[in-house]
């Protein structure tokens, strides 16, 4: 089945936004086995869009829109889409019902506008918004050409494609061929040196296929498999999934994208244990990713941003002999306010992480020198970091290097 | 002058890599006074290049393509577009002697498929590249009609766009306009309101032209102008924002997608003020934000992250009567934070976060309820808020209502 997606939006044709639902849209459906042979972008113009989705509908089976659903005027792709397939729209009361309950719900007042949210094409399949206000479409004609509506807002589009859309396309089109892959995520080896250690792989390798890529969070290594069931796919990752891990095993934290927030509070929770961090240059930034978690109040305390000496000594008992010593950036005082703060906030695990995140040098101590501290019951450990960056890399590969040093600290006291 | 951008290759397709190519040559391409109306994407298959381009050439005069041109086999985009326009190709031996010079000069050994580069469709204009090896082509029809071929590699087409093309476009087609863009930034009013209150400009204007954008952050809208001169643009987007500012300017904030901690942070610098939080439910997201600013060690004292009740009275003095009586999402813990950490920390803003983040509702207090206060000299002032979308999109417009908060408390103050 060949696809093209149509993603909608003067912002894209200005070239102010980079696209990137037509890109996760097209991994995931070349992950399901459909081939995306066409992405053709279009603004809100209806004569236009109009003719870019009937063209799409003679060189493509399915056509996936992304835009132009909202409940402005601006948005005619429903419409436009409708049109085309020659439908009108009508009032679906269920789904109006379902907004407004949703607006209520949320104490917002419900314009007459949103109600264009719930104008369905006939016959079409209305695919509920869970992250949103705006169905998406599927529309079918009876040559077994589908145009599938969804929303512009990537968290919308996601979640939608992830719920229903797939469900959709499997039972459809049936999947014969599947696309696994599987992700080691990294931290703390460079993009050179992982290719250096696994080059030799990469070339060798058909199926299943490997690919190095660069994540701000860490580079990670996707190892992507195609056969007729998930099982054999499996089969055919795991022994190259071992060979990599027996090279680089000591950088891989988690698989398949798992955020390392979720990992680490997956620890603290398994083991009863409640964590409290310090944190001087990354401003709250760890604590904040630490309770991205949903549940993470079960062993997230809580924390003190530390972003002057003062604060360092009246509220983590730094010693000021120790900041006129070696400053604010230093093992000393990375190991006082990890220490001070789980004793202050009374946690099991205690963090402190100090640094200069830029953008001009200062004491002495270059941008991205940054000491992280993990205090535990059994001892504290520091070390010394340089990471490089903007002011907001610098202070994300902070955060991600303190729970990377949580994680193994609680793996070693096993 | 209608624009259609062409990009080429597999791992566009496969959604391997973002599109950045596209995105930059809009830009320009818009910056400049074309209108780049289609975007599309297809493989290195020759059938499916063949029709995109020649379908292209109907409802566009002008089709850029980029990538395809490198030594490979699978480099077909010059040899497409030459038979789209029925020319043959021939080998170029000035281009031929420049390519073997440059590898000499980087003794670099020259391989017979490099010759391939050197073969140019027949009355083909050549564009020199500096930075690589493949040739860019012009190619002009009897109609009008253009076809630009440029390499993928985004440092080879970004010279050769800037050195060449845009030298091309402008003595061929003449440009005589700038277009220039103006964005207010909202905060605090919804999409359908916002369009409620403006859709009359919206629809009544053409030049310069209205749209609503929605932002994590807060919806903005864009006033985008078209003139001979950058002054004129100016002229004529002045009054439609007085318009808008006239109709909802308390929602604005800041123009230009200039970041609101940009915004707070230059105005407690400018006023010699210091600002610490107090977190529940953003858990650091408000100090880290405000943190992001480079210089912030100026004005950002520090903060707490309370995540428990306990934290919240022991190291903020919230009083456990009113976390019993109110619960700790209440506008009175909200209160007693901000109150707390000014006092704590020794700040001249005191700011307090309480909500429930989600995903489930807590105490009998609704996912996306929090209250906010900020707390200064003058007085405390404390608002209830409902957020919708996931957990991080609620702490992200939770910090973002907390920093607006403190924006208007500094207005009012002066």
């Amino acid at each position: 089945m060949i696809v093209e997606i149509i993603t909608t939006g003067s912002e894209l044709l200005l070239g102010q936004i980079v696209n990137t639902n037509v890109v996760w849209m097209a991994r995931h459906l070349n992950e399901i086995g459909f081939d995306v042979c066409y992405q053709t972008t279009v603004g809100d113009n209806r004569a236009r869009m109009k003719e870019a989705v009937s063209h799409a509908l003679t060189r493509a089976d399915i056509v996936i829109t992304s835009g132009g659903l909202g409940p402005t005027r601006g948005d005619i792709t429903k419409e436009v889409c409708a049109e085309v397939f020659g439908r009108s729209l009508s009032l679906d009361e269920e789904y109006a019902d379902w907004l407004k309950a949703g607006f209520k719900k949320r104490e917002r007042a419900f314009t007459e506008n949103n109600l264009r949210q719930a104008m369905i094409p006939d016959g079409a399949k209305i695919i509920y918004n869970h992250a949103g206000t705006a169905p998406g479409i599927v529309l079918e004609d009876g040559d077994g050409k589908v145009i599938i509506n969804l929303p512009g807002p990537p968290h919308e589009m996601r979640d939608m494609f992830t719920r229903s859309v797939v469900p959709y396309l499997a039972e459809r089109f049936g999947i014969d061929a599947v696309i696994i892959s599987r992700v080691l995520d990294t931290f703390g080896i460079g993009e050179s040196k992982l290719e250096t250690e696994i080059q030799d792989l990469v070339l060798a390798q058909k199926n299943p296929t490997l690919a190095l890529l660069v994540r701000p969070t860490g580079n990670i290594i996707r190892i992507t498999a195609k056969a007729r069931t998930e099982d054999d796919a499996r089969a055919l990752i795991a022994p190259v999934e071992s060979e990599i891990r027996a090279r680089v095993g000591e950088y891989i934290y988690g698989v398949d994208d798992e955020p390392m927030e979720e990992i680490v509070g997956a620890m603290l929770k398994s083991r009863g244990l409640t964590i409290a961090a310090a944190e001087s240059c990354t401003g709250g930034l760890f604590t904040s990713r630490m309770t991205d978690v949903a549940g993470s109040s079960s062993y997230v305390r809580g924390g003190i941003v530390s972003y002057t000496n003062e604060v360092k000594r009246d509220a983590l008992g730094v010693k000021q002999e120790d900041l006129d010593a070696y400053g604010a950036v230093s093992e000393e005082v990375a190991r006082e306010m990890a220490e001070g703060v789980r004793a202050k906030i009374g946690a099991s695990i205690g963090v402190g992480i100090t640094g200069n995140a830029g953008p001009s040098a200062s004491e002495g101590k270059p941008v991205g020198l940054v000491y992280i501290a993990v205090s535990g019951v059994r001892s504290t450990v520091v070390t010394r970091n340089i990471f490089t960056g903007s002011r907001s890399q610098i202070k994300l590969s902070a955060s991600q290097a303190a729970m990377n040093m949580v994680r193994k600290y609680l793996m070693d006291e096993r």
